[in-house]
């Protein structure tokens, strides 16, 4: 079994939900293999991240119940056959892995369907988080009944409430993975770094990017790795880098308790940054670090993004490319032709944390909520910062042509957007700088060992 | 989108098929983005392997329907929005893939369910291949209403034996393609092979194998990389190589178009093999060259496997471990407590060539039909061999503890093996040697740029 916090560390986490929660019963349910191109042919194993935080076995096929007003958690799951240890090895005995989880009681797979049953009749709410997985839907369906496509709306707020409010604060040993996981980010983008020169394929360094995140657990998410950053979730790997572009490199890893990182880098193929490069690169790197500066508790992250925008629209306006007052620009959202993303989202078990059981509950409360315009209607995370929490921060310029055209053909912010100069740009690509922050009591941390971001260091490390 | 071969391939195809079937209209699902931790986090895209014989297109959130009676196919899926420009660049119009795939006519996906049922309401009888994600199963269970615990047993048998009749005949475009996912395969191994030294992680070199298979498409299933190569699926990497342990390295790749290599390679850690290894090895590897030696169009691959298997009981007889007539252990099935899986499977678009429409619709047919034996039941592929056909060539012996305890328990064979002599290889591990055949008019090739295998060539490669 792959390592895991104490069963002290699980036994205390279900006992804190069961507080929230006050009374019901939970149906975890554990991910299953997931079939690539057929049943037995499946992708790496990822275990439901809220079933690691509460149960921590990293292990396929097993479900759990908490019961709340009784306070006792069962477990299911199989033991393993002769033909499981031919072709897999020997695995962990039911017993090894209710030990190791803190739970008494444990059962085979088959049990959970009655037990389910035996709580439903006797008038028990079944408290369930949403499913995202085909195959936990088909399971669900079976368990609770409840038609496939009416899961997510039945899902139970109280417990997304409850496991949300948990998860967003990170205990010291979850900080200890992620930063774990900084250090492969590290090596990950300083090989970038190092290799990203001309006649090299983004397909190469895509490649072997994988492979630093594979030798200590998985990447977190697919890799963007491209010459053309304005595509802001760009997974093609098919071009060959040429002298003067920037390489834009979105990765991250995720350990094999599953802690990830996420990680933005941009740097200029060949080693120096041209003129405008540097100007743009420089206002993004502003807008990094004025997050950094302004991030701490009771601060809402919508507060932090805006501030981060108007850095961003200042360093265009210097550029000629943006115009008139901009404080009125960022208040009406003119600056999200460039920036049309949030500042950053949380991170933890996932890299987007918890956004499976919605976004809003996640990055959003009761005092702030999601706005409806353009660009801000895409911060995924807004609330008011606590310590512990831990977001990244990630703004970016981006030149989208077809954006632009749609924007210039509306006479969109005609008064905040130079359209005329925008024509120089458009072949510019995009820039993005990511890091994760801690919030700490006093402000917040940059996760993990530097990795280089300031122009001089980035145009010493790339050659 | 990803390079196809020419839309006069697919039509061609999608016209044989029309012939096979005669009648009715088949239903192809493509396969969909699927979810790693959340919605939005996907593993790598898979497209379906007979959507993409059949159609070629690579890409997600496709169907399409063919009807044989009039020989016309329809296209589903839907055109990209702005908003997928921003996030994932310009994605081709669906006239540009319908015009890849040879297709006159497409639709947005939400005409799928309205054809469906029209196709239903006049009594047509709507073919489907076996689903084998939970996704897909929600689909067929929304379009033809049979519920997901149904589904593969209602799959369309006909529609099964005409795409595995055709997909087991490589055309040489499909070749090509295999031979490139060999290089690949090649530069894996190699590089396994010239960094296994004492004090590297098992974890490392499957990272940068895996690294190395990404940076030209993806590997073709979860890396094996172990010094515990008795265990035949191993995927656990938490070992630190030693000098004189032997590392067994089962990888193949997938070419951008989706064509696998399938090759395993055991090597001597610190570049030499003790006396016993070297015995061992060199019966596995007569085993391998066995298969290469009668392999040919008619002979079928159970008999292939069962030569093979007289070779190993052979050399394990003299390693003194097995005793009395070999033909007779072998016809017996004693040999399968150290060869306990089949010679082989059939390789192309999936590694274990269409495995997810039935195992025995690909590997037997109506003249040569599953054993029931130990070992022999566990023969994938038994069939009588074809000009056209690709399969993997991989015997082994391997002294798996947990085996070798069940069966010394039961006395089982008693007058083949010689259970005292076995105490002194509990720890020995497992050795596989894997290439992959092209099937000829004449006999057989061993597809690619041959990777070493001689104990000579091993052991000048590994220092």
């Amino acid at each position: 079994m792959i390592t895991m916090f104490s069963s002290q560390t699980y036994q205390k986490r279900r006992a804190a939900l069961g507080k929230e929660m006050a009374s019901g019963v939970a149906l975890f349910m554990g991910n299953g293999e997931t079939p690539y191109n057929y049943p037995a042919n499946a992708y790496r194993f990822r275990q439901d991240s809220s079933f690691l935080y509460c149960f921590g076995i990293n292990e396929p096929d097993m479900a759990a119940l908490a019961d709340f007003d009784e306070g006792i958690a069962y477990l299911f799951g199989n033991e393993s056959t002769l033909d499981d240890v031919i072709w897999m090895g020997e695995q962990p005995s039911m017993a090894d892995r209710a030990n190791a989880a803190g739970v008494d009681n444990y059962f085979p797979l088959s049990a959970l369907a009655e037990m389910v049953d035996r709580f439903m009749r006797q008038g028990r709410n079944i408290h369930y988080l949403p499913p995202y997985r085909g195959e936990t839907r088909l399971q669900l369906f079976r368990l609770l009944g409840i038609h496939p496509d009416e899961q997510r709306e039945k899902a139970s707020e109280a417990l997304i409430r409850a496991v949300v409010k948990m998860r967003l604060v990170k205990e010291p040993q979850e900080i200890d993975q992620i930063e774990q996981s900084m250090n492969t980010a590290y090596r990950m983008h300083t090989h970038v770094m190092r290799h990203a020169r001309a006649g090299v394929t983004e397909q190469e360094l895509a490649g072997a990017v994988e492979g630093i995140a594979a030798a200590d657990g998985a990447v977190s998410f697919p890799v963007i790795l491209t010459v053309n950053g304005q595509t802001l979730h760009n997974h093609y790997h098919g071009n060959t880098l040429r002298n003067g572009q920037l390489l834009l490199t979105d990765a991250g890893s995720e350990t094999a308790m599953g802690y990830a990182s996420d990680i933005t880098r941009t740097i200029p193929v060949g080693g120096k940054f041209d003129e405008r490069q540097r100007l743009i690169y420089q206002t993004v790197l502003n807008a990094n670090l004025k997050a950094i500066e302004l991030s701490r508790p009771n601060v809402a992250y919508r507060d932090v993004h805006l501030a981060v925008a108007r850095v961003i629209a200042g360093g265009l306006q210097q550029a000629g490319l943006m115009k008139g007052d901009m404080d009125d620009a960022v208040a009406q959202g003119a600056h999200s032709l460039f920036f049309p993303h949030g500042l950053g989202h949380a991170m933890g078990l996932d890299v987007h944390d918890m956004e499976g059981m919605g976004e809003n509950y996640v990055g959003y409360d009761d005092t702030v909520r999601r706005s409806t315009q353009f660009g801000l209607s895409s911060v995924r995370f807004g609330r008011k910062l606590e310590a512990g929490y831990v977001v990244t921060d990630e703004p970016g310029i981006y030149f989208i042509p077809a954006l632009m055209n749609r924007w210039e053909a509306d006479r969109k912010y005609e008064q905040f957007i130079n359209y005329g100069a925008l024509t120089a740009y458009r072949d510019f690509g995009g820039i993005r700088i990511e890091d994760d922050l801690l919030i700490t009591p006093e402000g917040c941390r940059v996760l993990g060992k530097p990795i280089p971001k300031s122009v001089e260091e980035l145009e010493n490390i790339c050659k």
